[in-house]
């Protein structure tokens, strides 16, 4: 894959935000994550602190070749049913969204499933879900960069057509289940500190899905210093396009607002490919998914948002970008 | 004080939400503690969830003898100058009330200050500020029930204006050290445990906070069991005012949403005064001051922000409100 040349956060536009909350009358440092989440903000857009953010949420969809073994609470078709809701606007995803003021995008980077039909789906399917990684890699390599380089075209056109802040979201049944391989691939950690409940799955599913991400790792033995390697042998194309995206925002100065525990496992894969996009990312919630805490720390990450939740689809993103918004408007407001 | 029966909680109603939870397409309780937060919010206004939340951030202004001790990074002044800044909408905590939809409410319950000149102030004096709590008690019982029914009566005629949710905030230099000793009261935690920093007051400033708790405490030895004891001792008219108003919305069925320590200090009076009404408080978010995870666990309270605010003034009271009343537009949207 290409390089990516990722600028170095302005930290001179960080100290004029940071003067401009001197100026607020109120105790130094009072509103806590609020003033540093506006000072980097500004940090990364080079001091533009806009009066509105206008928000991309993109959900990326992809299907999970180890999907088949019932690591999940729902079967496949899950991912198509959830994608007609949020064509339909009634997932929660969508009302959470409309609250924050973010316009959301579905885009099928992959799923298996003939999405052709629906008009207000993004059509870039590089794969018809990912291959059993039990068995061997779940993408190729190409495939991997091509939906990467999905996500990046997606996020390169919202930036074009003027949001100032992406935001990450995806539903593919299976994706936490390839998170935890990811994260365990990174960091060495065992699956029973990265393998978590996901949908709600009982011990009977949690014991197959451990066994899956151990298996998957045993066979595939991704090299963990090799984002690239991680990615094609146990990740799936929702992580991809989440890292493109990352990618593509850090690239052009615009903030990436993270989701849950895959949102995050594509941002370590991103963060391994170009260290430097981590400057990038904005951190929403702490997941009730047990190996969420210990990426954030990889990621150098603190959550402002702490209420256990683990839905994904951009939820809790979207929960953030309303304090963010908030938090802008105080600043916009008081430091004039 | 006239004894308050507050009605317990009506468990049926948060049942039917919680069915209704399980209608949407979503993993069971993925949605965390939104879906909780809705369940009790129907558990305490009997089932009535209302499309719109309408919140009536009260601030609660009272100013505390001990300010002359230097306790505060500010001088007692700077009260009324926030209070000025109330009244023109200039504060942060105001952009962050209208950011959540909640109106404001300028109380002085006690300050120092004659503010009769203020059309929205309301005029609710007590004292002119506590008495100095090293010397003796910060004010007499009378003054203590007083301050306590002027609280009940704004939040009683906040309800019969329609408004469905309570919020808190208040203002008065000096009101952490005072919180800090009702803690401590109530505890008998050491003002080593239960002091902070408050405005962000520097290491010889921080000395004499915890000396001026700590006389206070020897001097007056508040009754550990007799929260009406402890307010009088070492409280404030701004904590006596958030007691009452949390007794009268508990009394009616209004859910109160605390904001911080000194939110949750008078939280933990009103509680010892009436355990009942604590099951009417929402928990909005951690303050980085030393003592409030304490006191969130006497109230077993969960907060669901976490954004190291230290600034009161109903500000985290506020980002929590936008949280809930976009559970409330997921539930109300999808469950029916």
């Amino acid at each position: 894959m290409e390089k990516i040349i990722v600028p170095p956060l302005n930290m001179k536009a960080a100290a004029e935000i940071h003067s401009g909350w001197k100026k607020i009358g109120k105790p130094d440092g009072g509103l806590g994550k609020l003033e540093k989440m506006v000072e980097f903000y500004a940090a990364m857009t080079v001091g533009i602190l806009p009066e509105k953010i206008k928000t991309a949420m993109l959900l990326m969809c992809g299907d999970h070749g180890i999907a088949k073994y019932g690591v999940s609470a729902y079967p496949q078709e899950v991912t198509m049913q959830m994608i007609n809701c949020y064509v339909r606007e009634t997932a929660g995803a969508n009302v959470l969204a409309r609250h924050a003021g973010a316009d959301v995008f579905i885009i099928d980077v992959g799923t298996a499933f003939d999405l052709s039909r629906l008009e207000d789906v993004r059509q870039m399917k590089i794969g018809w879900g990912t291959d059993d990684f039990t068995k061997g890699p779940a993408m190729s390599r190409k495939q991997a960069e091509d939906a990467i380089h999905a996500g990046m075209q997606i996020a390169d056109e919202c930036i074009d057509n003027g949001y100032n802040l992406l935001a990450t979201g995806e539903m593919g049944i299976g994706n936490t289940t390839s998170s935890a391989a990811i994260v365990s691939a990174f960091t060495g950690l065992p699956p029973e500190q990265t393998v978590g409940r996901g949908t709600g799955i009982n011990d009977e599913r949690m014991k197959i899905k451990r066994q899956v991400v151990t298996d998957g790792l045993a066979v595939n033995k991704p090299n963990p210093s090799d984002a690239m390697d991680i990615l094609c042998k146990v990740g799936g194309y929702d992580h991809a396009g989440i890292a493109g995206m990352i990618l593509a925002g850090a690239r052009r100065r615009i903030p990436v607002m993270l989701d849950g525990v895959n949102a995050t496992a594509a941002a370590i894969l991103a963060y391994g490919l170009c260290p430097g996009c981590a400057d990038y990312m904005l951190c929403s919630h702490l997941s009730a998914e047990i190996s969420h805490k210990k990426m954030l720390e990889i990621l150098k990450l603190e959550p402002i948002i702490d209420a256990g939740l683990r839905l994904g689809e951009g939820t809790g993103a979207s929960l953030a970008i309303a304090v963010l918004q908030a938090a802008v408007a105080v600043y916009n407001r008081l430091s004039r």
